[in-house]
């Protein structure tokens, strides 16, 4: 399957030092090698990066690790191909724009059977069942809140909690979702987080000798939530998610959690 | 005003040598310095580039000049503000979801008083008359087509026809607009376009020395047309758009041309 990074921070934050440990899982200490993709917010715009090359070798992905783009929301995607021939329109995250704000969604699991009806307002690009349970899911918030949209994320929230079921049922459900306010993730079987906050410490790469020392450079106003498949780091607190929990992260913290099942 | 590039070619070309000439004219041989753009298509996927860095100096535009990204169609924009903030949010292109494909649009030219009344299935998510353009224009082929779509490009071609004169009443408005399969490029002050078709010849650079004889390593399937609000190269036949005129390129051709007033 795949893997899956996602970014949630209080302060704009760059995301190179844990980009580059989980770019090795893009053909170097795992094979995941059939495309990968990340997109940052800057506030309201998104940067969508997606390249059809393993995350190891891709010269965007080179760019990426060297060009810190300050972010407080990030989601990445190394995929292992399940359904969708390895095609550029199959790569993850996925991009829509809904009440004047980028969507960005990544999924790690396998949907099977899984064709949801789609009214036309948001249709798949690709031919992944991923893409198809974004556009599903964007539907129905449409659906719920119209075209002015909800208050807040937590808002999001309660109504992902009512939708997932239905996805889920399908087949593994692991996903990433973010409008740049706030970063939902979801977990049937395999998802971590870690929470960074001052003082800070070293941190030291699982996929590969390198190591940073967060105590540098950063002050008490930032916090740093980072979401993954596997943990990131061999020296840090990660703490798994229970199964079948959806978790809301805002400003670097989690500030919901719910179980889905 | 801003710059415009286009091109659109009967077989996936990189766009490298024209990007460079381009480029130049985001800080270097023109004050078009607030942001730049750039999308590719790759059959239906679409590689969205914006940084809102001059494009003389992005490290973006210097992995794009280098990363030889080999599309059929290609939108670029460099921007001069005139309406909007320089933040990332209003770089050009504008990337949106149609009947399951990408579409892409740049807009070069300021609406004055123009605030169209959107349904809310495309909200712009920057502050500029182009976004909001864009909207708009997706919004009235999605009214005319339905949820199905067109039939094909001459379709939408006809459609645009009738609709751009609400929005030309505004002010200028010289945009490039694709969905991957063709450019639809419209002109009401400055744009050009250059055929380049076998045999083909050298092609030099109007905005920095640097000339690529494209007879080398092409074939008689190859052809490329590529739009542009100057022209590009100082020894070639550039022929400039009618006032008003919309042009759709299919297979490196111009295949369909109209006045729209």
């Amino acid at each position: 399957m795949c893997q899956l990074l996602g970014m949630n921070c209080a302060t704009p934050t760059d995301i190179t030092f844990s980009f580059s440990g989980f770019a090795q899982r893009g053909g170097g200490t795992d094979h995941h090698a059939d495309g990968w993709g990340i997109a940052f917010f800057e506030d309201k715009a998104c940067r969508l990066f997606i390249d059809h090359e393993p995350a190891l070798t891709s010269p965007i992905a080179q760019l990426v690790k060297h060009y810190p783009i300050k972010s407080r929301n990030v989601i990445a995607h190394i995929r292992k191909a399940t359904q969708g021939a390895i095609e550029l329109e199959n790569c993850h995250p996925f991009m829509r724009e809904l009440w004047g704000r980028h969507w960005i969604f990544a999924h790690n699991g396998n949907l099977e059977g899984y064709r949801p009806v789609l009214d036309g307002v948001y249709q798949p690009v690709g031919s992944t069942d991923s893409e198809h349970a974004f556009c599903d899911l964007l539907q129905g918030l449409r659906a719920m809140f119209g075209a002015s949209g909800p208050a807040n994320l937590g808002e999001v929230f309660e109504e992902l909690l009512a939708r997932i079921p239905d996805i889920r049922r399908h087949g593994e459900f692991n996903f990433l979702l973010s409008n740049g306010q706030g970063l939902l993730a979801h977990c049937t079987s395999k998802l971590w987080y870690v929470v960074r906050e001052w003082p800070f410490r070293e941190a030291h790469l699982a996929d590969m000798d390198m190591s940073i020392d967060f105590s540098q450079g950063t002050t008490t106003e930032d916090r740093v939530a980072v979401v993954a498949t596997q943990p990131l780091t061999d020296n840090e607190e990660w703490r798994q998610f229970a199964a079948d929990e959806l978790i809301l992260f805002e400003n670097g913290l989690p500030v919901r959690k719910a179980r889905t099942a």
